[in-house]
């Protein structure tokens, strides 16, 4: 029977989502406790895109197909989030239909990126530490320009195996927190280091490096090394996906 | 010139505050950058108090005579905490008289420590993971009997060089947060593993292995054998320092 996990995983840990030989996966350390509850079957987990090395997801969605052997274990939740490692949460298990696809069906995908100026010690493992002094309207103003639907070749890894390097950004935009800020960005889909190069670029205008229309540029030369660095990766959190018919914030408080 | 420091750290990554070989700890941390600052001639700090392996500290007081060469040092905060280890902030620098001692004038000490029931992975450095069903009145009850002037050996690490194991606690109760629950302790001194050691015993008793005024007996016995096990050391925190003058938490938003 298929079923969504809503889950939450510290990417600290992890070589990223997506199952590889000889590192430690999100997707592989889930396959191995719903095995280990399946008589070492194998179970197979379809998460709704992978995250890289070190980010993290506050909100993933995947999608399983679950045996009877599973379904009949009494406090499921329970035992797997006692089995799994304490960098992954299930949150819930809800029903989808048969045909329910983690990845075909997410409509869009949104991430947060943290950041803190003045130093904490309990931030360091979830926020940019960027001590010096920024021009947030500049960066406000960057931007707002990437929403729509465009090339973001300046912003992915270079040779990664994907058909065409189109975006539809649906919003871009900074919020200021209690004790930092915060950069949130919407869009149907992400290429390969996407977030991370676009708010290295973004700091980059904020230290006056870059003229805030630069940006336009930087899109339009649709060359990565235009430009700026990637920002680290533990500021970065998978935040929402949304489906047709649900959204991942509808099972959080 | 005598001055006070107000710090904060992560224990995760120190073999506690105090100095020892080969290991690292917060005090050399700290006296290292110092060092840097003066010639790489060797600079004291004096803190208020140790804490063990893993144990945080969220406002920690030490004190420090600074020279004339680190006086003069240009924005001297920005870049003592540009060079400490990102587990390490000083908050700020404070003028003390002459005669001031972080440890010896310490009035009153407190700590936290954090749990969660509902699984976050954001939270497993700095909180205990305690699914289980809690009898929370139970554990407000026996927190009540803690508080006076008492022999606290039962709950004190054995063959510590201390002369007496008294001490005068101020208050010591729970307290629900949005997502998790926090007990907070205020005592004159603490004994080595002491917080923890009463924090074990607490939850023993929220499971119902043992009755809450057992927790009298217990101190009675000043036996260590007679309490329960430790807590882990990652959800602990020094919270505030009590001088006559000030208190570690005036310096803090």
């Amino acid at each position: 029977m298929r079923k969504a996990l809503i889950l939450s995983y510290d990417g600290t840990a992890f070589h990223g989502w997506q199952k590889q030989p000889n590192a430690l996966t999100v997707q592989e350390s889930i396959e191995n406790v719903f095995s280990q509850l399946n008589s070492n079957k194998r179970v197979e987990v379809v998460g709704c895109g992978r995250t890289d090395t070190g980010v993290h997801a506050k909100q993933f969605v995947a999608h399983i197909d679950l045996t009877e052997e599973i379904l009949l274990q009494k406090d499921l939740l329970y035992k797997l989030n006692i089995m799994l490692s304490d960098g992954i949460a299930i949150r819930t298990i809800e029903d989808v239909p048969e045909d329910f696809h983690a990845r075909f069906d997410a409509k869009n995908r949104s991430y947060q990126y943290f950041f803190h100026q003045k130093k904490d010690p309990f931030k360091k493992g979830y926020s940019w530490y960027c001590p010096q002094t920024l021009d947030f309207d500049n960066m406000q103003e960057a931007a707002s320009y990437l929403p729509g639907k465009k090339d973001f070749t300046s912003f992915s890894k270079l040779h990664t195996q994907v058909n065409n390097n189109i975006c539809d950004i649906k919003s871009a935009h900074f919020k200021i927190e209690k004790e930092g800020f915060v950069f949130e960005i919407t869009a149907n889909r992400f290429l390969r280091n996407m977030v991370r190069a676009i708010v290295g670029t973004l700091v980059e205008i904020g230290e006056g490096k870059l003229d805030p229309k630069e940006i336009n540029h930087i899109i339009q030369a649709k060359d990565r090394g235009s430009a700026g660095k990637s920002a680290p990766a533990h500021g970065l959190f998978l935040s929402q996906i949304d489906y047709p018919d649900f959204s991942s914030g509808d099972y959080f408080e």
